[in-house]
């Protein structure tokens, strides 16, 4: 297989897996999912040298793994032993922004932060905004990457317009295009989306962008328990308001987050706390934003806030990004997993509180932030017994399926949760799911560890 | 399979395909689709009578075909001679609003108008907005409707969370759920959406509604021809503001358009056979709206509009619907086919030029309407010689795909567009969707006909 794998990207192109040099990209950046030693990590070119790839592994029997930037939370990019790893690094050519369109064409290396400041100069954005802005382009496709203005502009699904992918067989597909609907035929771009690196290699893919709003207003307001601030989200989203951001955090994230960034929202002692709901209105112009902002207060303030802060433009971005950032305020304060299923939102609170529950029943610590306005909850996982932190998660996937809602939300499943969605998971929905796997790849050479088990 | 069929549904709801009573059901909207004459017709009460409907055909070696309201314009709904037509209409119940999440669960016979009303209980809307809105949710599903609403709000797959619906084999399959994001394994709920009954035939769906939004403010501005026009869409688009609507028709689509709604709106008849552009805008706020509106003639103005008329309330309403029965003029004038091709927006105007360069060459004439917006093209052809006819259409189907477009943005590949996908769609992903299909449903019993030759 070397020598096919050298014809196919060039000597420069391959090293072995157990190089030192290739350590860090044996895992992505989740907790509890170990790092493998593929065969060989190889850099493609282009799409044809990632078709070359797939054909020379298949013909070995060797599975492969895409990685992209590695920042996925679930394990997808942390290739299996012996594996194939095809890093997209190279692959980083933002091929065209197409104002008129509103689209943008890249390759799959490409950074989210990349992508949004090369739209920024034509005056537009892409709104996909995970923590991690250095994410690329084909993992985020791969994981349905969500983040905090999804509740706004949705999620990787509702952007991506059309792929190009190498199938399991080495043929190329091309899917959608240029065109913000479509009804011809099953819509291939979508069951790519978020098949996590199973179905196929994406090797060029195309976004729609929004235009960029100038104005932002950001309040912070901390309620006496999550069901009241649970049902504040109802009563925010049900009022058209659009926000760009709404968001949860319990007070001991709190604490983390700002602790992490070195930020003091001077909040008086008894607040820092509650239960946070942070809203970030944004919008064209000014005075419609500040009127916005008066009305969110008055929603915010009928449904039982304590108080509502409207924060400076400096601490918000501050506190938006340290938001952003709370995995690692978390991962450094020392948690042993992160999970972020989805529930309805309205089963917000009751979810938190069996999760809690689920906690204190195995002596776990459970810490909660979330996507409030998607009903994403992550929650951090305190246990250093693996034993018992199995059983705290099993209960925690429990609780949140048997209300309604999935193992993930925007992490994806990977080898991280692969157990949970088969134990949880509509059963007949996994059995389809297999057919379409062996369908597409009969050999399961396409990252057979991640999401079925 | 007589006796199967009576068992699954009871002998009340089971009639003879050859009935004349069914005769009405036995083919949907499309123009160019003749009525099958299915063997049976029947009528299942609930989820466990789809899934027994479907074995007992299965068992025989018979196909299905699902039909919702037959408002479809592809004739995916158009059963094949001696296949079972399973007819939803008992299946109408709502069975959920659900205003906290902002969900709706119904059962595929209810009809868009009754899902809308229902809705507008609770200050909410399902903004899928098709021209017909008898049409059912199953049948909105399988083609994946769009309509004129979709340039704001997005088409039936933004909309629909979750599904319930029975397999080749019976099997029941639940996906998504009150959920607005997930990563959770493949999108299955995605796969189901405009597959035109092929994998399943749907029993249950939930989708998400929004605010409703009182206030509307309609302007037409005719343009010097297609080119500025499609220029000035692009500019609105990209401006921010958001349009609820956003229509394209030529001179003689508006004049019959017009005629059929005996509608007069008092333009110079200089500009009545011009290029118009038809946008509603809609808010929270009259002041907002307003402004909007005046920056919308600004934008259009500069962009060369001739004119901008603000439509009085009664004008605009009746004109946006009228609009939405665009078919039913066309067909009424005689059209012979009609097509609905989607290209990048930027390509509209070259599109509707080749596309009428084509019914020149042929002697057939090419009328165009469409969610310009959305680069969704509608095209009415007048050909009575089906030789020229289907030289037109091939010629059309060729403009546009070859403009990086699809052959159908909303109404589906059906019966009558399976030939053109089939020669103009991508050949890798038609083999993709082919063992898709025969994984999911290897004895093909579902809707064999449909989407796929």
């Amino acid at each position: 297989m070397l020598d096919d794998l050298i014809a196919a990207v060039g000597a420069d192109h391959v090293v072995a897996g157990d190089d030192p040099s290739v350590a860090d990209l044996c895992a992505d950046e989740a907790l509890g999912v170990p790092a493998g030693t593929p065969s060989y990590v190889v850099w493609p070119g282009d799409r044809d040298e990632v078709a070359a790839v797939v054909r020379a592994a298949r013909a070995a029997g060797v599975s492969l793994t895409a990685r992209g930037a590695g920042t996925g939370l679930s394990g997808a990019a942390t290739p299996d032993d012996g594996a194939v790893l095809v890093a997209f690094a190279r692959m980083d050519r933002i091929l065209e922004i197409d104002p008129v369109d509103a689209v943008a064409v890249v390759q799959p290396g490409v950074s989210l932060a990349d992508l949004d400041a090369a739209a920024g100069e034509h005056g537009l954005t892409y709104p996909v905004h995970p923590g991690e802005t250095t994410a690329s382009l084909g993992g985020t496709v791969a994981t349905n990457a969500g983040g905090m203005r999804a509740v706004r502009y949705g999620v990787t699904r509702s952007h991506v317009l059309g792929l190009e992918a190498v199938l399991a067989d080495g043929a190329v597909v091309r899917t959608g295009g240029k065109l913000v609907k479509v009804s011809s035929g099953y819509d291939l771009t979508q069951l790519l989306v978020g098949s996590e690196g199973t179905l196929a290699l994406v090797t060029e893919v195309t976004v729609r962008l929004h235009p960029r709003l100038p104005v932002r207003r950001t309040v912070l307001a901390p309620f006496p328990d999550a069901d009241a601030l649970i049902a504040a989200v109802g009563r925010v989203v049900s009022s058209g308001l659009e926000p760009a951001v709404c968001e949860y955090l319990d007070g001991p994230t709190m604490r983390a987050v700002c602790a992490a960034a070195d930020l003091s929202l001077g909040l008086p002692e008894d607040l820092v706390d509650a239960d946070h709901l942070l809203v970030e209105l944004a919008g064209r112009r000014q005075e419609r934003v500040d009127e916005d902002a008066e009305e969110l207060a008055d929603v915010l303030g009928a449904a039982g806030a304590r108080d509502v802060f409207d924060l400076p433009t400096g601490s918000a971005r501050r506190l938006v990004e340290a938001r952003e950032k709370a995995f690692w305020a978390v991962k450094a304060a020392g948690a042993d997993e992160i999970v972020d299923l989805v529930v309805p939102r309205s089963s917000m609170a009751a979810f938190l509180s069996r999760a809690r529950a689920a906690g204190d029943a195995h002596g776990s610590r459970v810490l909660g932030c979330g996507h409030a306005g998607d009903g994403n909850v992550h929650l951090a996982v305190f246990q250093p017994d693996p034993g018992l932190l199995e059983k705290t998660l099993h209960d925690v996937f429990a609780a949140g399926t048997a209300l309604g809602g999935a193992v993930s939300g925007e992490h994806g499943v990977g080898r991280a949760k692969a157990h949970a969605l088969a134990e949880f998971g509509d059963p007949v929905g996994l059995d389809v799911v297999r057919r379409l796997r062996a369908a597409l790849d009969p050999d399961g050479v396409l990252n057979p560890g991640c999401a079925l088990r």
